[in-house]
């Protein structure tokens, strides 16, 4: 009898409270966390245990249900809210969740309230479930006969509320017959290296990990059939915000003539962003560039710029795949078409 | 009265021995070597203790030099060349350098064959610091009015004969009026984190560490004038070779409409070789990606690719910046003529 494994996933929800996987601690250790309200589950995004901009958004809303739970009332929804939208600038869908979830609340009674904020953020939950499994499908569909794929980042499991987004694209690959994986570290805080490389492995998905400024050579030397990446938000325009090093993968992909394809569900899309210059780059602590797994690589008081994300302009990007379907190429139009 | 510092120099020669500044240890520390030979040398430059082209090309004619005198004779003379010759693939200067040393040996007779060695490092050794001179003036020139520098890897006084290639541009940029410079990191081993921002902080030149990734980005939002770069060797078409990052940097500064400067002495010219796609990229070890400062950053045993350089088109290099001047672009006309 064939054994059953539980898919991978870095969030859990019993009805009443949330785990989540500390992604820090990863590959070394799975520790889970149960973080108790709006205040510690925005601990965890800003620190990054839990991240990827679906996931995010997913832990949000359930933040914002435990908080609401504890005290039911306008006055912990909107101050919870408030914590949690703030946690972190760049991904969409942060900002989305949490609005989704206010509103729900909003519209029920005093009586009803905690009801349906969390039936609100279950719901998000299901939706980028089925987001992931919609992505997957159509990314494999038109990335058809690729054989290398080179990615950067999570786009995981441990990223949405399903499979993945990019990477759920390279596991449906494999599933239909066969793909290998070149995996970007990500510096400086190795997600790639850290994560992508664990569910990799965990799936039985030939992979090679390599630091970041190698990706643009070798998909120059034609080592990559396509490159595939996620995206943090999307701007009316289809310019798209994601991890920083995307830029220059999608400058490489251009030049080398291969398609670069964006996968992410329609809430990363933020229609209210008219382009990329309008997205704004968070900065983080110098320290994630001073130090690597806790050693110190520099002087001590070096001065670092850290941006987290950069800014992809739509006219590099192939297609933007979502669980709504593909803008081929994303762009005011057919990102209109699929928000509609 | 002011008080005079010695410059900064990362190799010695007392007219018998050789030292060495064991790159491997800096930020940290400060520890000399005294390869006493050939073999010793070689063992320095395969572990990266000594690295830089040009001064990695000064370390192997002092090693052949060493090896000579201790044992005066062509068999010694072949011997030392064949394992100093291999120890990396990719950098022009190391064969070029063994080629001279040998020549000048083969040249002397019997009687004058160690002392035709030594002269013959010590002349490569000496124009080698006139070369980085004569770059640091010649780049400084065509970049007049740049104050902001995106460099990679580290080209200063710990990789030539000199005050450097690219970075010496950077020097005296500063001694003009003033440049800072962005620092990227350069993963694997970090000679941008450890190496580049400890000259540029004991320069006192303004500067930022970013990690390889951030690169493309901030060049597409106007935060560098230009991109100034080494190299390992130069085709006879002007296709470069260089630090694995470079290419992904020079396709950013061309789509932002910026300067990529290549600069090196014409050590590093190899009109034997007719393009990019003729040079050997070395592939260094896994463990130099699946660690950093001895910590595992993924799981043990990760598949990996550790390509330790990446070719640039000459169609993407503004200007390359050599001792006896500038191609611009590089192409085999302007090439051959730098070379008559």
């Amino acid at each position: 009898m064939a054994v059953s494994t539980p898919p991978l996933r870095a969030l859990r929800w019993d009805g009443r409270r949330l785990s989540l996987l500390d992604q820090t601690r990863l590959p070394a250790e799975e520790l889970w966390l149960a973080p108790a309200g709006a205040a510690e589950t925005a601990a965890a995004i800003r620190r990054l245990a839990v991240r990827g901009a679906p996931l995010i958004g997913i832990a949000a809303a359930y933040g914002l249900a435990m908080e609401v739970a504890s005290e039911p009332g306008l006055g912990a929804l909107e101050r919870g809210a408030d914590e949690l939208r703030d946690a972190r600038p760049t991904a969409a869908n942060l900002a989305w969740a949490v609005e989704r979830v206010r509103a729900a609340g909003l519209a029920a009674g005093p009586a009803t309230l905690a009801g349906a904020v969390r039936a609100e953020a279950q719901a998000i939950h299901a939706e980028e479930d089925d987001a992931s499994a919609a992505i997957a499908l159509a990314g494999a569909d038109l990335l058809h006969g690729s054989r290398r794929l080179l990615t950067h980042c999570n786009t995981g499991a441990l990223a949405t509320g399903g499979d993945g987004s990019a990477l759920a694209i390279a596991l449906e690959l494999h599933a239909r017959g066969g793909v290998e994986v070149l995996a970007c570290e990500t510096r400086p805080l190795l997600q790639g290296a850290r994560l992508t490389v664990w569910e990799l492995a965990r799936r039985g998905v030939p992979h090679a990990l390599v630091v970041d400024a190698a990706g643009a050579g070798l998909i120059r030397r034609g080592e990559a059939d396509a490159v595939v990446v996620g995206c943090d938000r999307v701007a009316a325009n289809g310019d798209i915000a994601n991890k920083v090093g995307t830029y220059g993968l999608a400058l490489a992909a251009r030049a080398a003539g291969v398609p670069f394809l964006v996968a992410g569900p329609t809430s990363s899309v933020d229609l209210t962003t008219a382009d990329g210059d309008a997205i704004e780059i968070e900065e983080r602590d110098p320290g994630e560039v001073r130090s690597v797994a806790g050693a110190l690589v520099t002087l001590p008081d070096t001065p670092v710029r850290n941006p987290a994300f950069d800014i992809t302009p739509a006219a590099l990007v192939t297609a933007l795949v979502t669980e709504r379907g593909i803008a081929a190429p994303p762009g005011a139009a057919t990102i209109a078409g699929l928000m509609a």
